[in-house]
């Protein structure tokens, strides 16, 4: 495994460009937000925010502007807090298993949509195996969406949680939040709703004073071009929520340990900069996804757009499509050869080559699946970006049906 | 509270020198660290290490080269597997509550010594609490150190996990971990052995090949001037541990969610520099330590050692102190505005102001443990930082007792 990755880096040369989609799973961190990290690790604010010296006043200084930001950019002045995790995948566990265990003599239900995010839908099933709550999966229709209509015949007085995704990590459908909020509460004012918003932060307009019935909602910052390592969870106040880790707080009541400041100032910074001119940079994003899939449709045959038909009701930065007749697996490979870095399957389950449960559940079949490749644009996407890219993805797409066992 | 720390930072002025002791709560991070960092947001390894595509694969280069040379450095070829985390709480956690987790059918005892880390303490009350295990706490001597006939009787055949501290974190006390664990084993070779290494790590030798009664080992980057955000947890071939959180995994089969492949990085050199002249390093943090303390114990009167009292058993950097009629708290703001930073009773604690738990545990009265400072030095550490504080610190402690109501 090893040679070959060290094989596999030297086989790639030197292309003439590098374009990076898979902001999915990892984001390209811009120089201006790691500058903004650099001085936090020795020179200001690299202690503890909760000990009483100057490096530590200067490191709660962040915490709390930081909050403040976020007060700002989601107008939450006054809702509740917002609890510092170290990643998506913690704020859900949070949500989902804090709520469990702050619930968990009652049990109930907890209502899923069967597209959630994995680290939603597995934390259920922890608190189902563990604390007797009972887990429902609501479909979606062939596009991702959830209906209102639906989703109220799931929900019933024993409901105790209901997570559903404002946009779909994989195939981008835009939920009507709001509406799926208000049934549930219309239903069940007692039942909690969590919103994984992951990836509707800096993609679509958040405003959590509109957002009345929904009770908690998780960020990441990796996914706005901040870095790794920071997730928050907005607590809506009177929502009762354990810790799901034990040990010694810091300001952040809801996780212990020592906040991670340094990744918190570059976390600020990319809300920053995601905010500061918001339309402007959508309007980039999706720009960039529509040239591209413009391209792709033009150029490629046999290719399934996976996810909303209409781009109105999908995150302006995504687009996940199917090569027909390819491993999306081997599509990836070929991609990087040429300097263009995207995901397939279910980007995360890749390495396994599950399909993803998200394509399996809009009713695509396992070889579409297979061949399904997530490109995620973003503001720093350039004209001449998405050109190489549509010079490089067709020749990849040809030379792979050539070859390919998986024929029409 | 927010108005009062912009104020408390425009007290502070500029003193002459700055020294940060404060490297229990939260790590200083060399430029050498830093700048190993910076290339892994988005030009070399910014991708998702499962992810097929050259930046993914550079970033599990990162993963699998940091844990060669945790391998190497702590003689553990062979022998287990290295997890990550994002912090030392995270590895104790994942050490305590994976344990029980893996093992709830059984229930049975848990052992820790009373003056464990509370992410080690907390979690084990959490077994009790969710999964029916019993909580036992090994008392120590005054001056920390676990007697390896007492911990023999705490243990039996209904004892599932051990854990105890090779070195502790706020009194420097290094325990005999190779005696301990062979006693446990002797009584029940059934009982897994974990010790939370953080502050042993870096500062004295650790040879897994030697402690082979050691199951599962805590280590944590910021407290070898790595960057916050990485733990490590260390498990023995054929120990079991589940996940404690859920969701996506990657190439880290036991913390769902993208490992922080540029902080990791960091780590890695953090760690290359800590061994590359590890008996150097030890001696120079020693001897500023032993500086440190010869200098206040001369300078200043009605002071207590807290912890060992052969400094050959104690941990090279540690220096923990009472100040006698000062509340600490106190005094770390008072030499926090002459720049040297410092923290208070349990370090912490020190928010809620309630004594350390540690220091109760080896009998100091309340007010003792209230007027504790605790130092870490370090490699850094010059003569020049040393004699400013030795400077500025008598005269700190001689202000506050003039105006304390604790009185002689």
């Amino acid at each position: 495994m090893r040679v070959s990755v060290e094989e596999l880096l030297r086989a790639h040369g030197r292309p003439p460009r590098e374009v990076y989609f898979d902001n999915e799973n990892s984001g390209y961190v811009p120089r201006e937000v790691v500058e903004e990290m650099i001085p936090y690790f020795n020179s200001i604010g690299y202690g503890h925010p909760s000990i009483t010296h100057k490096p530590g006043w200067e490191a709660y200084e962040v915490l709390y502007k930081t909050k403040d930001l976020l007060t700002k950019v989601l107008n939450a002045e006054g809702l509740g807090e917002f609890a510092f995790v170290h990643s998506g995948t913690e704020a859900n566990n949070l949500a989902v298993l804090g709520h469990a265990l702050a619930n968990k003599g009652r049990g109930g239900k907890i209502v899923v949509s069967a597209i959630e995010h994995l680290s939603v839908i597995y934390p259920a099933e922890e608190a189902e195996r563990l604390f007797g709550f009972r887990v429902v999966r609501v479909p979606v229709d062939s596009e991702g969406f959830v209906d209102p209509e639906v989703l109220k015949e799931f929900v019933d007085g024993s409901t105790s949680l209901v997570s559903i995704q404002m946009v779909n990590h994989e195939i981008g459908t835009v939920q009507n939040i709001f509406e799926l909020s208000k049934v549930v509460k219309e239903v069940n004012p007692r039942a909690v709703f969590h919103t994984d918003a992951a990836d509707a932060f800096g993609k679509i307009p958040i405003d959590l004073k509109k957002l009345e019935h929904v009770d908690m909602v998780t960020l990441s910052s990796h996914k706005i071009h901040g870095p790794r390592g920071v997730g928050v969870l907005f607590i809506r106040e009177g929502v009762r929520v354990e810790p799901v880790l034990k040990g010694q707080l810091s300001y952040e009541k809801l996780w212990p340990g020592v906040e991670n400041v340094p990744l918190i100032a570059g976390f600020r910074k990319a809300v920053e900069l995601a905010y500061r001119d918001f339309d402007l940079n959508v309007a980039k994003m999706r720009e960039a996804r529509d040239l591209l899939v413009r391209g792709i449709l033009e150029k490629v045959s046999d290719v399934l757009v996976n996810g909303p038909s209409d781009f109105s009701m999908r995150s302006p930065d995504n687009a996940n499509l199917s090569f027909l007749y390819v491993e999306g697996e081997a599509l990836t490979v070929e991609l990087s050869i040429n300097g263009v870095y995207v995901s397939s399957g279910s980007a995360c389950t890749s390495r396994i080559l599950e399909p993803s449960h998200v394509l399996l559940a809009i009713g695509r079949k396992h070889e579409e699946a297979h061949g399904s490749i997530l490109f995620k644009t973003s503001r720093y996407h350039t004209r001449e970006d998405i050109e190489y890219t549509l010079e490089v993805l067709p020749k990849a797409v040809d030379r792979l049906r050539g070859i390919s066992t998986i024929k029409k």
